[in-house]
This record gives C-alpha cells, sequence and structure tokens, in this order.
C-alpha cells in the first residue's frame, strides 16, 4: 500500500493515552476515522475515536479484529510487545516501522545507532554483572546513572551512582535486568526537534523547542529556542538524518543537549512528542497531524510556524490552575479528560502564544 | 446549574454534522465528553464523540436517556421539533435557550424581534393569501424574493419575485406555507459577526468576517473584512445587543449587509456559523471551544486574533482539490468525514493563513 490513504480511511492506533487522543483529533481534520486499540479502560483517546477496542496485547483475536478494520496502523508509545507487532504486522503496514520502535525500546541499541551515524551521545556501557558495572564506572566515571535497557516507566529502573559506594545498591535496583551505566552529561539547555518524514522520502522539521524540566517530567517547551544560527541547522540536520537512515515513515522526537564540544543526542522518541505540543498553536499543520499526514502517505506540511509558542504542562495537581489559565488571553488549553488526578500524571497542557513567528 | 461544568462533564449536542464534529473535537481539549442525537447514521461527529444516539426526534425513550446522560444540552442547528426540546427541557438546562430559537427558526418573529431591538432589516411582510401578496409588493415593491416563514433546507422554500407576473407561480410554491416577502437589499458587502455571550452576561466578539458566496452557498470569508472603524465597531455592538436581548448563553452568528445607509441585519443564527471557522486558524480560542465554553458556564475567550486568515469552503466536487490544498504552506485543512459527496454539499474547509493579524 503505498497510494495516499483517502478520506473515510480508518487509522489504527496502538495505545489509547492523550497521544492517541491528538492524534486522533488531528486525524478528524483529515476526514480519517481512528480505530484505539488500548489494554487499559476509559483511556483518554476514547472520548474522540470512531472506534475502540478494550484488550491485552495478547488477545491474538482482539489484534486480528483490529488489524482487519483499519488501512495502516501506528502507535502512541514505544512500549507495544514484539509479539502484538508480529501479529499485526502480517496484515496491515505499521507505520513508523519496527527498526524504528525496536531501537528506541533498547537504551543500548539505540545508542549504538546513533553513533553509528557519527552523532554524540553521553558516555555508555552495558551493565549485568558487579564486573561490568565496576568496568563502566572505570571508563566513565561518577557520577553517573544506571539504567535498565528496556525503556521503564515513570523514571523507574533508573538509579543515580554519585559514587562508587552506590554501585551495588544501583545494581540491586536493576534486579537482574540488562543494563547501561550513561555519564551524566553538563549541558547548557536541552532542545527537541520535531521532525518528520513521508513515504515518499520527503523531510520536514519544525523549529527546536527549548524544554525546562521539572522533577524528571517535562515542564515547559519555548519556541524558539535559544540556539545560534549553526546550532539550530545542527539540530534539523541531525533529526533528518536519523530519519533517513532508519527509512522512517511519521514524527519523530528528538531530544538534544546543548554543549560546548555540540549538540548530543539524549534520546529519539519514534512519535508524537511532549515537546511538540506548541504546535498545536504555532502552525498551521500540528505534530499531530503531521505524524497522520506520514502514516497516510499524505504530503507533510512544511513545519512553518505562524506564532511563538511556550507550552506549559499541566501535572497533577495543576489542574486546580485552569479556572485561571482558562481566563488568560491568547492560552490555548488542552485537557486530556483523565478521571484521576494524580501525582506526576500529565493531565493537560496550555500553549501561550507569545507574538508572531520571530 | 449554573456552576461551571467540570472537566469530565458531558455536553449534549443535538444534531450530528460538521458543526457537531467540530463541537465536539472542541470539547474534548476542555475535557469534556460529547454524546451526540442524531436521527441520521453515520454522522460526522460519530467519528470524533464519546457517545452516539441514532434515534429520531419523536423517539421519547431516546429523548429521555439522552438528556439523564449529559449535564447540559445545546445545539447545532436550527430544526429540532418543539416536543423533544419540551422534553429535554424538564430534565436539563438547554443552552441557547428556546427563545433565541424559536425567533431563529421563523423569519417574521426574528425580523419582528430585530426591528424591535431598532435594529435595521430588509423590508418585509406577512403573507399567506393572494390578497396579502399583493398588498406585500404594493408595500415593499420587486424584485423581491418570497420564502416560508419557517426555515427551509437547502434554498427550498423560496422564490424570486422580479415583476408582478412571477407572484402566483410564487405563492404555489409555497404550498400554502406561512410566507414573507423580503426586499432585495443592494449592499456593499456581506460581513458576519461571531460573538458569544457567557452564563454569567459577559460579551466577546470576533472581528467580523467578510463574506462572498457563490450560487447561494457561502464561498469565503475573509478576516478582517474591509469596515471602517465604525462600521466594525456598528457590527459588533449590534451583535452584543441582540445577546443581551436574548439573554442569550453561546456562540452567534450574525449576518449582516454593508449599505450605505448603515448595517442591516441578514439573518442570525443560535450555533457556531460557516463564517466563523476561519477562527481555529486564527484565534487561541475559536468559536467552536467559546460556544463550548459558554454552555459549560466557563469564562469566554476574549476574542482577539493572532492571525489573519481566509476560509475557503470545499463544496461537492471541491474535494478533488485536497490533494492540491494538502501541499499549500500555512494551509489548514478541515475534512468532515462525509462519505458521499454531492453537489452543493459541504465537504470540508480549508484555512489559509495570509500573515499575523493586522
Amino acid at each position: 500500500m503505498s497510494d495516499p490513504l483517502a478520506p473515510g480511511a480508518t487509522i489504527g492506533i496502538l495505545g489509547g493515552g492523550q497521544l492517541g487522543r491528538m492524534l486522533s483529533v488531528a486525524a478528524s481534520r483529515l476526514g480519517f476515522r481512528c480505530h484505539i486499540y488500548e489494554p487499559g479502560a476509559n483511556p483518554p483517546a476514547a472520548d474522540v475515536a470512531h472506534h475502540v477496542t478494550t484488550a491485552p496485547y495478547d488477545d491474538t483475536a482482539a489484534l486480528a479484529a483490529f488489524a482487519a478494520s483499519v488501512d495502516v496502523v501506528t502507535y502512541e508509545f514505544e512500549n507495544v510487545p514484539t509479539a502484538a507487532l508480529d501479529q499485526i504486522e502480517a496484515l496491515r503496514p505499521i507505520r513508523p516501522n519496527r527498526r524504528a520502535l525496536a531501537i528506541s525500546q533498547d537504551r543500548i541499541a539505540e545508542k549504538d545507532f546513533l553513533s553509528g551515524l557519527g552523532l554524540q551521545t553521553a558516555p555508555y556501557h552495558a551493565v549485568t554483572t558487579a564486573a561490568d558495572l565496576d568496568a563502566a564506572i572505570a571508563a566513565i566515571g561518577t557520577p553517573a546513572i544506571l539504567k535498565t535497557t528496556r525503556l521503564g516507566y515513570d523514571g523507574k529502573g533508573q538509579a543515580r551512582i554519585l559514587t562508587r559506594a552506590d554501585a551495588p545498591a544501583a545494581l540491586a535496583a536493576m534486579n537482574g535486568a540488562p543494563s547501561v551505566l550513561e555519564g551524566f552529561v553538563h549541558f547548557e539547555r536541552e532542545v527537541s526537534v520535531i521532525a518528520a518524514r513521508g513515504l515518499t522520502g520527503e523531510v520536514a522539521a519544525y523549529d527546536p523547542g527549548e524544554n525546562v524540566h521539572r522533577a524528571g517530567i517535562l515542564h515547559t517547551t519555548t519556541v524558539p529556542a535559544t540556539l545560534t544560527p549553526a546550532q539550530r541547522t545542527d539540530a534539523v540536520l541531525i533529526a533528518a538524518r536519523i530519519l533517513n537512515a532508519l527509512d522512517y515513515v511519521g514524527v519523530l522526537g528528538v531530544e538534544l543537549f546543548v554543549t560546548p564540544q555540540g549538540l548530543l543526542v539524549n534520546e529519539i522518541a519514534p512519535r508524537v512528542h511532549n515537546s511538540g505540543h506548541w504546535t498545536q498553536n504555532g502552525c498551521a499543520v500540528d505534530q499531530f497531524e503531521q505524524h497522520i499526514r506520514a502514516v497516510a502517505g499524505w504530503p507533510l506540511g512544511d513545519g512553518k510556524r505562524h506564532s511563538d509558542v511556550t507550552m506549559l504542562n499541566l501535572i497533577g495537581a495543576d489542574m486546580d490552575q485552569v479556572p485561571r489559565l482558562a481566563r488568560e488571553s491568547q492560552t490555548a488549553l488542552h485537557l486530556y479528560g483523565k478521571a484521576e488526578v494524580k501525582p506526576g500524571r500529565k493531565m493537560g497542557h496550555v500553549n501561550r502564544i507569545t507574538g508572531p513567528a520571530r
């Protein structure tokens, strides 16, 4: 299937969180329907989807029915089990492709891939045993951070090693899982590039956004980022190199550290990304529609920005600010419809339009 | 119920067309769910609604279940039968209120109401019999247009009277329905004001848009309209006067003719309006979210525009232009997911961002 999908086609989305919710809304603007596959009950995406399947990822009958009902499959998070993907891929194209997903699911594979492209990353060293960890600390030094190679949830599966004395406890926290020791990077700022590659290979990128985190969770993204013209160009070229190397179709989020030694790739996400939410109120074609355009084989938007924007995440009790935020001029609310407020839970975001694009 | 609705509440929408579709999307941004009530199968709004009831407006059990499942009811078109509204209103608030709906459903009631506010309209005269029509023509002159007082669909229930000789055929075309003869207005341009009034009485208006029709259907709306500062102020004040007189809650569309004698009110629509679609890409809070904010008892957006926009409707075979339009920079597609293309059918629209707000 390489022809563009016609309006009326159905896009399958694995995962029903807020990213699936906003993808489904964007798909509706192009006349597409979305079918959400999500193990959890009452997912945010269900409020705005044509169809929802509530089933676990090992329900082969549900997966088969899901795949049969859609024209193409995409996903809103990286932790879809391999067997489910195998089953779906036998029936329908999965975009972005499996390689992008496999690489982003494994920290060592990701860093090996990025290094292989000649891109800078934080120093890293594979660790399974105490002897590995000793060798890794000897190579990288402290402070460093030990992480399971497979993606953890909500910062789980991570332990800081400030001195060698922390090593045994850190290793124990990995529970025997294959891990990677990463050196700390002293960076001036973190930026991210939201870029897309279409089915015919064209690439489009939004201008990089500057990210500020609080307690390990993205707090704000501001566009434009504070970057020199050369850094801005570098950032976009790095994203394009990754997209092309992966023969990627869809939107990719690339987190970069700005350091005196140049840009380091912190992490890639094979999907729409929280740091690209600003595009909803800064661009004619936002990252969600851009992703849908790519997976549907449509031409991409060019990434041009009409307005400068600061995106502010609403985490947990930040929901108390909604009545005040609703009164702010030039501020767009985006709430996710999650019934329960929990500490650290992403409940919504606001995009503050700060002026015409500079 | 005068407290603002909390996120998670459900808004009932009577009608499942493209306006309901875009209202449901806007509601999702504020964390609300929508329940669509629509007699027709597979309505456009169903693709993005939490729940859909497919039932006729005389199904009292379906209406009761619908009303019981929602917190407030609004509507996306004016032709909801009175008995259905009576039944719903006994259970849940209907916003905008019944008076606004009743007035907009009847051309004579609407013009009497507008005249009573001291606003100018086209000359008009009630007609039921041939004698009435003779008197009306004597009073208003020709050319004129005879219309049924109750709203017709797609320009049905209308007949032009260019000379007195056309009168008998025009009257026959009304099929005995109560009618109104309206004089032709020679206007320089048509503009419309999209304005809103909140539950606490505050009013907010978007800058007027300039409308161009083709074959009786809206073709483009351009913002800003070509108006003098005095005309711009007049237009907004007219809308505000109507909103306040009706104790209105929600978005109202007001079509105005610009004439050398000042602004004439052509028509009011107690709902979001095609000529306000530009707000989706010109404002942080668009007309759909503004309507949802009002009916939910939330503070209104201030109507400020960040970008100038030209909205182009895609009617019938205009859908063939979609592949080309998808490649245009700074152009946002909004397709309605209608399966069948028919001549004269509104299939979607595009908003072309023409620059920062002037």
